[in-house]
């Protein structure tokens, strides 16, 4: 095992440079652009007076995750999603993700018969876009959430705790914090950790790209992730104000 | 017929402020955000060495657009065209104005079996969402077409003139110049009209939306596409250096 | 440039043979087969006690365009469109122009609760078929509105005027009237124009294929598809007897 | 069991006024308005130089259908299945059986590698549409032939039989021939039968709608329909000249 | 004609062995596992307190039918329906044999508004997989029905009469009962008949593969459907106890 | 924290009783019916001599997997995805799992230009079915693997490990091992592990349902897969022989 340099210059805990920046669209509840590093997702979050069909009539309202990324956001362009006629699995399965991870801070019952819609989109892509989708996303929809509580149309913040996520991986067999593109193409393993301001895993997902991850690799990945997080539950605070 | 007051406080033959920002993307080969007033388009240019099928083998090339809007780029969340699986006819209808347009000022002989794909992506959106579109595509193409010149993929610049759009309308019975969204739902008509840097017209489609449109209001029409384009074509030229 | 000599022997100013069958169907509650020489097009209308969901309850009506061409109806077949999956962007752009120019001409209050479907499906094709579909789908729609009246569905005639369509061209840099195949597929521009009994212009879209129109070439195609409309709206009052 | 009225006032064993119009549109190698009194199908033959993939390369050919119904050819107005965005089950069903029936008389052999696609579109439906779609399919299939032998793309006329076929039901418990749309509705049963010219059976498809039909009635329904297509052999011999 | 040799050794009118096992998953509310020789369908009989909207509020029920066919059911595997986005032509056609099947002897007034649905699952076919869905799923339907009449939402059987579906062919110039895989990939005609236990005809299906069948073959044919129905309504007799 | 007392009655660490029946269809190149307690699934491998179009020519091999669910296998009936029309994001997500754990202990260079998909088709669910079929569908891939060694497709074995997977959670606060559908339907958390059986981990995807993970449950589950794993090794080992 060689000393580890990565492509970045980054040392093997260190986070990207981070920006949540907040109020950027003009139309929606709460917006967030999130950008790790070269990597920008643009977060906004819709309120809708009304849940889907299968939870009417239950007081509880409903967080849902949409996923886009824009046709050239990549080093090639690719298809667009909306003129191949469907999401792809990939797609779907961050859609899905955003989604559970959002919920699980949110007390659904306080946000009463409303739904939030959660749109990231990926405007420009170097790796780990659902992690900033996550993170961005949920300052998002803590802003809508304030907006709605100002408004009246709820009387409590359904917000409990803080969610954000990070990707942590397996570089030339170091584990390493927050996996940008040139290190995701040639790492040997990767895992995206969504966790909650309490220090709680909301979402653990790691896959052996190369080779299988040893126990030990894992326990030092998890541990990469917790330190990352807290540094973003910090990041969203200030942008929070 | 009253005193005409537009509600962004315009005069009659005034455009919003148009900005055409470039090189805002990482990875296309040419970029434009282009900016009417609240409406903001992002237009990239991305480059293919191939051509469609029916094309192959003929030493032409191929300029296309596709259009896109972001769910919240307005003031109700719309349906993710990705997810409701399929492109509306609004959408496919932008798309190949968009093309044809463009394909009208590059000599498709001159761009080798090349094809340059205008993505028109709306973040935010307050009318005009296709003459921005336009307007600020040539502008990404323009910027490919000198990237293949100054890397040795084409011999000679296939641009020959300039493409810009701009909507015109009937408002309280007045032809008005760049019709923005509370415009846009309230007039009586509106026409987007495109033009080629040489004074001709590419595409002319007007519509009477509450009332058929008299020949005269559709000369003066017209004739303040005609100015509006005027300026336009500066501001492609200030933006293109 | 040169003397004009149009492939049909026409006139630059002069229709083709136009003919306006009614009662054509069994079923439908008005009906047209308009043919503009070899251009033959099937217009039925068919009337539905309902209305879109998001007109519900509003006492007003609608009229909706839909449009088809069966496979052989031009020189070489095309993919039927109920196989291929979906309708083309091409189907759907001439749809939108058919709903709108109609409803133009129709009192939807004076419809009350009604929703009346125009299918426009072209039988044999030689250019023009979305002007053919307008006039002679007027004319269907009228024999369906004196239908409805007749039978005490609804007080008063909602039709407020007559609508009618024809496209003109630039053939051989001579602005011409009523473009055919030939013409169209070898013609510098091209400019579909609908308008109403009392002057108006409903929706004009002009198009250079080639090149750009001038200004003088747009002035000259107005005018020609003003006297061209003139005739099909006298064709039409002697359809409807 | 009363005596049979039926309420187009024919006799048990008579086929409706039947019509087989050739050379009905300009393109189409072969064509064929096919009227089984008040159902009409508009039948075109289309010759591609080309097989589809799986058969390339064996010097046969094939013949195919396709069926489809204009949206107002019935008392009410069914979806378009080009905006539903696909074809029935039964629409599938019945182009299998033309495609089926037609090959069965069609020496794929002779016809080398030539496709011909045999459209058939009801312009008006009254019952026994699938009948009268490969009785008049059969006569634009054999136009088309001739017209390939006449123009030298093959040698011989591929076609070796005569294909037709004819409805027959089960009506107030008599066996009756060339079931029409208010029989069929009330009908007990009813049998698409398509024979061959030398008296074979190429497909019999019975369906018992309000009870089975017992072997008598089958046995009837055979005899009928075998005296059916006779009648119906004449006419196609007729209409071909 | 030389003596009949079968692929298996069976006798003309000899059946393969036929095995109807019920109870065969833990959740549905009745299923059959039918085997005919090597082909094995599943068919389970899901009941649903609720019918079609189209039926709804007239006091009766529904009974329709689902088919599959697992990938690798077959010698080659085909491609997954649900990953191809539809289901073929083939599918459709035999579900809508299925759902009319059982229908005929179900007394949909005496269900109630209930629907059930037979889903026949395919998991190795050698020819005769339609019929073999039809007679298991009469099976599953039964005892279904048995199950709700237990259960006291339905107050009367609705079951009428038992329906069996077997194959009948024409292979080397002989009719024979139960065509195999071998025998219809090179048989001259083949036919699926359902019958009602009372003797009746629900569906006859035939057609002539490599030529047309003659008058005299088709009453043999019949014959010999008759035969093995009886056999499968005995069977179905000991299945259900 | 009470004493854990799991629905069916296991201790905390205890799979259910698993078997893997192999051979189990006519057709396939590998079979195994997986039933972890009462989820049955069956998985069936299928060669192709050919690769996808991506991978043609580099002289390696492709592993995919499919996932289907019949539509009965629950307990209420879900939707047959082939008449949805699309696969679901669950099944697409599940399908990309089983595809990359396989891949993962298959050395795709001694594969050669070969396909094999492995199907996992669920006759029968009770949670853990993808765990089943990943388990399972290493035993079909593997006796794939043999057959194509023995007909002398390729020269070497291209298996390099064992794969197998099983779900891991929380529930009433105590980490358990194989969660069966009660359990999961009420559990905290669930994670599902894929090994290999050097002891590395291929995937490892963990959901806090009700509440995030704590690190200390994590540790625990990661240790109990590993336990299940171990006896699913031994149990592939078995059957394979």
């Amino acid at each position: 095992m060689s000393t580890l340099i990565r492509p970045s210059g980054r040392t093997f805990d260190q986070l990207r440079d981070v920006s949540l920046e907040t109020n950027v669209t003009r139309y929606a509840e709460g917006s967030c652009l999130a950008k790790f590093g070269n990597t920008h997702v643009l977060c906004t979050a819709s309120w809708e007076k009304s849940v889907p069909p299968w939870l009417k009539g239950q007081g509880k309202g409903w967080v849902t995750g949409e996923y886009g990324m824009l046709p050239r956001a990549t080093h090639t362009r690719g298809r667009r999603e909306a003129a191949s006629g469907k999401q792809s699995g990939r797609t779907q399965e961050i859609q899905r993700l955003i989604g559970r991870s959002l919920r699980s801070v949110c007390d659904l019952s306080a946000l009463g018969e409303n739904q939030i819609t959660i749109d990231c989109d990926v405007l420009q892509a170097d790796g780990g876009t659902r992690t900033a989708s996550i993170t961005g996303g949920f300052v998002a929809l803590a802003m809508a959430c304030r907006y709605l509580k100002a408004e009246g149309v709820i009387s409590a913040d359904p917000i409990t705790k803080q969610a954000a996520a990070i990707s942590v991986g397996v570089y030339q067999d170091h584990p390493v914090l927050d996996v940008d593109y040139p290190e995701d193409s040639r790492g040997e393993a990767d895992m995206n950790v969504v966790m909650s301001s309490d220090g709680g895993f909301i979402e653990v997902q790691g896959t052996g790209e190369e080779r299988p991850m040893t126990r030990a690799e894992l326990d030092e990945m998890l541990r990469l992730a917790e330190k990352g997080c807290m540094e973003l539950f910090e990041a969203q605070r200030a942008a929070l104000g």
